[in-house]
């Protein structure tokens, strides 16, 4: 599979003397030199010269450093800069604020402002629910990072966590019309974030927490759900375990093995360790063990991380010690949270008949794919160049998107199972193969589907404040 | 002038039997009930019947009420249902996030959001300011407020704050391009609600406090100002000061008065009076008298309210005492932001010759444009039904635009001035007269020539971080 996501990608601006330079030499020059010239755009033109932006993808960025070295030596060319494509992208930010509609005159002016708009003011104050009506509550979430644990980044705080945020913000909003803000916090105390969350909370209807380190992350988010009327989603957490149990649905398919005859070895007992062991708990997986670099975790040790000793209460029923490549032994499937190569191919071939490995460390997986492919049942990783990637993207949209709908007080567990479900129902029965157990992320049926599911569970939940129409009908039957 | 903004306004959804009633007969019974038809969408249309929209403007509630009571009446008309268009306009809030990209493929995917993101955000980690290049910093603005004293509402509280909030939000774009993003505090506590800015503020490039009760607002703002590096500005302070300053240098002109030898009374000494008094001040008013419910404010007296304390040292230089009644006695200028009615006819007959009588209560102004009319050189009021409405859409915009576009640290005094003088000269001299001494909000060359003299104020008193290319050759000079 040739890899060309996460290739790099230039934009050459070039003064051409068109009577020194033939623009079919310059696009060989490129080409010779590992460019691929995917735009190209006339910006002025004169009687013997033109300026042009060429848009040059490469793989590798030796590959482009070695074009624009040889862009400076060829006659007839002037470089007048180079841009970088991804930069130009944030260029001023991602995402924008619109109007819903124009403020054409005095009569738009007095009704969306004052004087009329108070009549809309005074209809919430008088009935608090009104305002998911009334203002943009209704469909609009908080994207909240203090930038303490930012992708494979680490602790970059707040203003360097604001393009992830942003991004996030937009693939809400394409992918499920969800409208997100990002919101990056210039604090890492727990206290202080939990109350300014609190505090801002009016306006939304659902905040999804994002890249807040580990062991914060837990306190923060449980007070939030505690205090607060609408969903608290630590993304990192939930919407990775959402997404590992839709895989491991549609893997065990693949292998021909039922969840609850299953032994699953989680290695890696973070945050997102913790959130996948508990919606496997919650699917109904009866021997799960956790591992971390201290071994096995079994309740008759004592850790000075407290979830560990809360984790080792609720896993490892057959109080087995030692290493990952003891534990691994037998296993049906290996969940990987933790970091690049830990997992051997000796250790997958001590695993029981047909393996899953799913190897989420980014951005090395436990285990590179090519190694096992010949003796694993299914693999899957974190990464888009693989097949089967573990993506929180196809969660995060959708369970949003019908939380809002419903207005939901919370997202619980039943919701995030039934949004695993929806994720791999939208790989049809005849279409699952080892290679493809999970959807691509620009699938439109994903968010449709979990809505659908998600919507129902919180129903039957009692955690909807809302029975969207389409539903009402079902739930009078 | 008759009064149609504020007016009422409704859609009407009929079913008509068309044998039984003709349209027009419909249209004249809304007509005779003073009714105006504005718009007709036809909804669904059979054999013998139709479903129509009818949207229907009136005056009066009442009028309105009488017309739907005809439609339940008539016969061949079924009445479906009755909306207000005011409260359509707000269904599911007035504003939107919009990608300012689509992100359609798996490369964009990378860019916007991980792998290729981390290099952005540690761009910004290397360099902070690179926060103003790369994430949305450069242009929002955060509306913030605790919804404590909302428009006349008083402490209507952060959900029923929001439409206001919103409303604003839609001003900030449409009329000077800045994104910007309500925020409502579920707090009332000074404390709290200076924390919250604090760690919300990385996203944001300012900060518009708004309808936040005094003393609170100026504890608040004060503390902001000091602890951030980015502009706070309480605009029903500051805003409400600029334009009426800029009303004040054009009433000055059409009355042949300076503002050096006006004397000037303000009544209502809460956050807007202190605010009108202080830009009155920097402006070269020398004889400026503050009256509240006690009467004149003067240094000799000790008040329980530190404000006033302050106020009093700073003002009534020949420590007038007595009521408004007294105190008008040969004012050059009335500036009202207390409440109705409480200017009478006789005080104004006992001004100056030529007084200018602003009076900004509302909805009530301190006393009704008609009962002076006669008798002023100039009025000017809150509400957009007399002429020269001062009105805080003026301002906020453009000064905002201007903070932004040169990264301002703060908006101070100067720049401020300079909004009152860039409104104020929107107004050319051959069309200003006693009726026209401020532009329309929806007058284009406001924004305009706000941001240009101060950005100008803001590099000369040397808070703009970032010099506009357009402003680089004339610094250099």
């Amino acid at each position: 599979m040739k890899n060309t996501i996460g290739g790099k990608s230039i934009i050459l601006r070039l003064e051409l003397q068109t009577e020194q330079i033939h623009f079919g030499q310059l696009i060989t020059v490129i080409t010779e030199n590992g460019g691929d010239v995917i735009a190209i755009d006339v910006i002025q033109t004169g009687a013997n010269w033109t300026v042009r932006d060429i848009t040059v993808n490469a793989s590798e960025q030796a590959q482009l450093d070695a074009i624009i070295d040889r862009m400076k030596e060829l006659v007839g060319v002037r470089l007048v800069h180079v841009s970088d494509r991804t930069f130009l992208l944030h260029l001023g930010g991602k995402i924008e604020m619109k109007p819903k509609a124009p403020i054409q005159n005095r009569d738009d002016l007095s009704r969306v402002y004052t004087p009329d708009v108070a009549r809309v003011c005074m209809a919430i104050h008088e009935k608090q629910e009104n305002a998911y009506k009334l203002t943009i509550k209704r469909n609009t979430v908080a994207v909240v990072s203090d930038g303490s644990a930012v992708l494979g980044l680490g602790n970059i705080g707040p203003y360097a966590a604001m393009p992830v945020m942003e991004g996030k913000a937009m693939l809400f909003k394409q992918l499920a019309e969800v409208d997100a803000f990002p919101i990056c916090l210039d604090t890492q105390s727990t206290d202080e974030i939990v109350a300014t969350i609190k505090h801002l909370a009016p306006a939304f209807g659902g905040i999804n927490l994002e890249d807040i380190s580990s062991p914060r992350c837990f306190e923060i988010e449980e007070r939030l759900r505690n205090e607060l009327d609408i969903p608290v989603f630590h993304d990192d957490q939930h919407g990775t375990a959402v997404v590992l149990y839709a895989g491991l649905i549609n893997a065990l398919k693949v292998v021909g093995k039922r969840i609850e005859e299953a032994k699953v070895v989680v290695c890696g007992i973070g945050a997102a360790g913790i959130a996948c062991s508990n919606i496997l708990l919650a699917a109904g997986v009866r021997e799960l063990i956790g591992v971390d670099r201290e071994g096995a975790l079994v309740r008759s040790n004592e850790y000075s991380n407290p979830m560990w000793n809360l984790y080792a209460q609720q896993t490892n029923p057959n109080l087995r010690t030692g290493s990952l490549h003891d534990i691994i032994e037998g296993a049906d499937v290996f969940i990987g949270l933790s970091a690049g190569g830990v997992l051997k191919r000796a250790d997958v071939q001590r695993m029981a008949a047909r393996p899953i490995v799913i190897a989420m460390a980014n951005p090395t997986p436990e285990i590179h794919p090519d190694e096992i492919e010949d003796i694993a049942g299914v693999i899957a990783t974190g990464r888009s160049d693989f097949p089967n990637q573990i993506n929180n993207v196809l969660c995060f949209p959708g369970i949003f998107r019908a939380a809002l709908d419903c207005q939901a007080t919370t997202i619980n567990e039943e919701m995030k199972l039934a949004a695993s479900a929806a994720i791999a129902s939208v790989v049809a029965p005849q279409e699952l193969n080892k290679l493809y157990i999970i959807p691509s992320v620009f699938n439109q049926e994903v968010v449709r589907r979990i809505r659908e599911a998600v919507i129902h569970a919180a129903i039957q939940t009692g955690v909807a404040r809302r029975i969207p129409r389409e539903f009402r009908t079902v739930t009078n039957q």
